[in-house]
């Protein structure tokens, strides 16, 4: 049975040693981030969210603005980022400006707007005594293809240049871990989906079909039933990543996805049953840059948590639909 | 039985189907691209050298001005790429500014200096139609700590920048492949060694050894009988790097050792054997740069090759000696 959001569902959450940290969320108005945010500030902490807040407004998180702080900055400018991280103990770097169909047509921008950042922020971290660093990873890129479900163990073979430069920061974070001691999770995560999904980019298939049906335009299909996703809501990964809250000290590579392959064609049952609304939908090859298959194994992380249950795809495809009819403000383009 | 180098020792140099190619050598001015060219200039290709020569002077070609085409040009300037890429058929890519402790210490200088620009000059070479790249990787650096012979199915484990953009530069590569379909061959060689090496680097123990030795000052001995090495001899590389030749349109990573481990102390030995004059030496404990152990199982490539003999580390490293000896002109720091 599917847990209630909200609730501690894992024992670490009641442990008798807990206290608030200074956590520092880059990113933490995006997607993923906001999620966490959500789950930090539930769980007590003291969150800053660096982010660009072009307007004075936040796209996620006006329901926390009392009880968080805001920085407004450029992760490229290493003063905005400096001042972030002055007084915080771990950091959290949801930054990512590219996606993998974008970079597969212009890889230099991989180096240039995440692999060079990001090591130019590693060095402040370190040299602002920044105890632990997590960093979310890409399951579904970086293992490339691979046969079956794959554990941490599994050669990386990344196929996009986003694939290859959420491994090489992965590299360069252990290099930083084992040259300067602090502490690294990287957590390479399946296919999140949820409310909040940014729906303009060619990432994240669950929110692009669901804009596309609510806009009446038809839904485009790449791929067969072979090719397999591991979807999994985006509150279960704000949950999960917790680990590091509770493991300040530890450093580790840990896969994040329910374990389950889901073919596009099943999504599409699932959208059927799902979906009050009629859609079309037109059927495409795989593009290049998608992953054939990739499925993960996630016992690493999960036998920390062993009572730990997954949502249910439909449910949550339900629940993330309902938040795009009633959230969802957008022009449809023409 | 050692091969004597120069005569041709194995099937593919007397192949019926042989034809002059027009081949590109970046860095084919220093150590192990001026022995790859001594190579492919015997075997008669047609070879252009693409490195600066600030003193309209080579530093290990001279013996071949008349035989080959030299182009002064800097790796960063796309418009010198695309004029030396004119007309090519393979490119042989020893392009390198850095080595393992440096960027150690400033691991940006990876991206800056060698990811960024390589993967400038896998674009123009596309564009310009080249047929296949060959990249040089590092054996020593990419695979990182391991317990046994490695070979290609090991998951690397870089440890130091060096190794990441290695590693990075290679997925890259593969990118480009599977991208638009240009042939790709990675040699993940291990410790090469010979006449030419640079001494003023910290890198290349034997040569960096020979000079301390003459020069009159102690060698300095980073680690023990633990810490193995897969020294080959640079010759022994080019030669087998020519299977790119031989194989224009497949792709694949070679490691590239001798499947042989040497320690630090049983170099010592073998320099107490050979080297004529006597030497200081002092022990160190391993650089944190250092890899443990590594050693190179290479049976994907030589299994192209059923007759090849490595040359003897002992003789070679005698041949090296003789080199420095005679032609090593430089001042002694103080």
């Amino acid at each position: 049975m599917a847990q209630t959001y909200g609730t501690p569902f894992y024992e670490t959450d009641q442990m008798s040693d807990w206290k608030p940290m200074n956590v520092l969320v880059l990113g933490g108005d995006g997607f993923l981030g906001s999620h966490l945010v959500d789950r930090l500030v539930d769980m007590g902490h003291r969150v800053t969210v660096f982010d660009r807040f072009p307007y004075r407004t936040t796209r996620n998180l006006e329901h926390l603005r009392e009880k968080i702080r805001l920085i407004n900055g450029e992760f490229a400018n290493r003063q905005d980022l400096t001042d972030s991280l002055d007084g915080q103990e771990i950091v959290f770097h949801f930054i990512c400006t590219t996606n993998p169909a974008e970079s597969w047509n212009d890889p230099l921008i991989e180096v240039e707007e995440n692999i060079r950042p990001t090591l130019t922020f590693f060095e402040i971290a370190v040299r602002q005594g920044i105890k632990k660093i997590v960093f979310p990873s890409s399951g579904g890129t970086v293992y490339g293809p691979q046969d079956s479900a794959v554990d941490e163990l599994s050669t990386p073979k990344p196929m996009s240049p986003y694939g290859i430069a959420k491994l090489t920061i992965e590299h360069f974070l252990q290099y930083f871990h084992s040259r300067y001691g602090i502490s690294v999770d990287i957590y390479r995560i399946g296919n999140p989906f949820g409310p909040r999904q940014p729906v303009f980019r060619p990432q994240g298939v669950i929110a692009v079909w669901m804009h596309a049906i609510l806009c009446g335009t038809p839904i485009h299909i790449y791929g067969d039933h072979t090719t397999l996703r591991d979807y999994i809501y985006v509150r279960d990964v704000a949950h999960l990543m917790t680990h590091s809250m509770h493991h300040l000290t530890s450093s580790d590579i840990y896969n994040l996805g329910t374990g389950q392959g889901t073919s596009v064609l099943q999504l599409l049952d699932i959208f059927n049953k799902v979906i009050d609304i009629p859609f079309d939908y037109q059927l495409h090859d795989r593009r290049p840059s998608d992953n054939a298959s990739i499925v993960l194994n996630s016992s690493r992380l999960l036998n920390f948590y062993p009572g730990f249950k997954f949502h249910r795809l439909e449910d949550q495809i339900a629940e993330t639909w309902t938040y795009f009819k009633t959230a969802f403000q957008t022009t449809c383009s023409a």
